[in-house]
């Protein structure tokens, strides 16, 4: 048996934070239960954020409520950037917190507006805080930009590893390399992850992915971290969340596209692609306005063998 | 330094044989010379099938004409599936014939209109007329449908192996297994070419690979080809080439792609990737009726880093 992987849903947070009409709660209800019906384990709901900053997620408490009626809350995680997104997160009663933080000093400055430095030191008063609650509910962190990043290109490897080092001794244990951009290639991830492998104990510290698809290489890029012992990837369905000023260039990977891949295979990854097709098909309905991607093309063509 | 790849370009083949309308043949030059100037050491121009079959195809023997008043004609090779496309194709002065059948009895008598047997002697009976004839003219042979069948699915693989070794012992070192419906995954891929390197002795009997995109797998499937020591592909500019009735359904996988996957992993493909998205916006331009691929579309958006 090849070892199984676990596929993490980001359409939630990464596609609906671009769609500048409000959804309401009970459309992102709908769209979170079509994603637990085709059997993924972890849905990244939204994000704890001002809503100056992103109207679309004003009402996370109340979908965490709604939620909490009809699932076990284990299932979800949302994100979060900041202490007081994190004080919020803990009183919704949300199990899964994640931190995002960028390796790049400038992207951290572009996308949660401090330093690099001041998101790990909110980092370490978060975990504390969780620490001294008993740890009910868990955090990981999400470092962006890993894999290159839109101002300064490529990130020089000892500053990944100092990102993971001041991460992990906060007693983070599961950290997750963000391809931001889709810069990756699977000769950087080989790279990458080999350096962060050898640094860093494992499993202690559980290592995840995250690819985007801007230039159609995130697959490639999952294959290479597959083989290379990771087994959790986050996804979008139907590919959403990328710029929404380039129609169909790809966003995250597809959610299709990485079940395809690996149940053909012969590796599991707990979805049942019927139901995950379903609910792509689903989404589209809910949310026409999102640019018709190639695996969309693909869902409502038939082209996939379900 | 990592090995590197040659990308052979089927499009000038692939994509028209899928345009109805008749492509004039300083038209069909034009996007053949494109391509040279992009770097593209091996392109693929055409069948010597029966005009009746593909009309796009009446004018192969003027485009040789043609092409050989600019260029040398070791760049240059064509498509054939019989004894009279062969006798066409070495009375042009072509230097490189491509012989296609199918390892899938039903897809060779729906697509060549002959049993793999009728094949397999026609392809006796060419090597025998070439190697007469001094050997000027080179073959290799391309299998169909090796990673799956529209009728048959997945193909076993001692049947995969008759065919090797049925052109093997004509004495044809160079084969292409070809994913002809994109049905191809990774561990698929690592199936059978470890059966054939096993049987087959390396390098003498040369593999070379070409995958449809149809799911999203090609590059994960041509990424793990490489590791396994394969360095010729097939590829064609756009990603055109797939089924003409599905809107954007990918067809064989885009050249763009492939040599932004190898270039991004320091992999020499030689070919000159800003050149390549000049000759793929020139595509566009003299075949505006093929889909917009999403190959075509990071091109025209600029989302490619060039």
């Amino acid at each position: 048996m090849l070892p199984e992987v676990k596929i993490a849903e980001v359409g939630p947070r990464d596609a609906l934070q671009n769609i500048p009409t409000f959804v309401p709660t009970h459309d992102k209800f709908a769209l979170i239960a079509s994603l637990i019906e085709a059997g993924l384990a972890e849905i990244q709901i939204g994000s704890f954020v001002s809503p100056r900053a992103i109207p679309q997620f004003a009402d996370i408490e109340a979908l965490v409520a709604l939620l909490k009626r009809s699932f076990p809350l284990d299932l979800f995680c949302a994100l979060v950037a900041n202490e007081r997104g994190a004080a919020d997160a803990l009183a919704s009663g949300i199990r899964n917190i994640v931190f995002v933080f960028s390796v790049s000093e400038q992207h951290n400055l572009e996308n949660v507006h401090k330093e690099r430095a001041a998101s790990l030191a909110a980092l370490a008063r978060i975990t504390e805080q969780l620490q001294k609650g008993g740890a009910k509910t868990k955090i990981r962190a999400d470092i962006a930009t890993v894999f290159g990043c839109p101002w300064r290109g490529e990130i020089p490897i000892t500053e990944i590893l100092h990102c993971l080092e001041q991460t992990a001794k906060l007693g983070i244990t599961e950290i997750t390399l963000c391809d931001t951009i889709g810069r990756a290639n699977p000769r950087l991830v080989e790279e990458v992850l080999t350096a962060c492998q050898r640094e860093f104990p494992q499993p202690q510290i559980k290592l995840r992915l995250h690819f985007h698809n801007t230039y159609g290489l995130a697959l490639a890029n999952i294959l290479k971290a597959y083989e290379m012992g990771i087994d959790s990837f986050d996804a979008a369905l139907g590919g959403r969340g990328g710029c929404p000023f380039i129609p169909d260039a790809p966003g995250n990977i597809a959610t299709e596209d990485v079940v395809f891949m690996f149940e053909e295979m012969g590796v599991s990854t707990a979805v049942d692609f019927s139901k995950l097709l379903a609910a792509s098909r689903f989404w589209h309905k809910i949310l026409p306005q999102t640019p018709l991607t190639t695996a969309l093309c693909k869902v409502n063509s038939k082209t996939y063998k379900e």
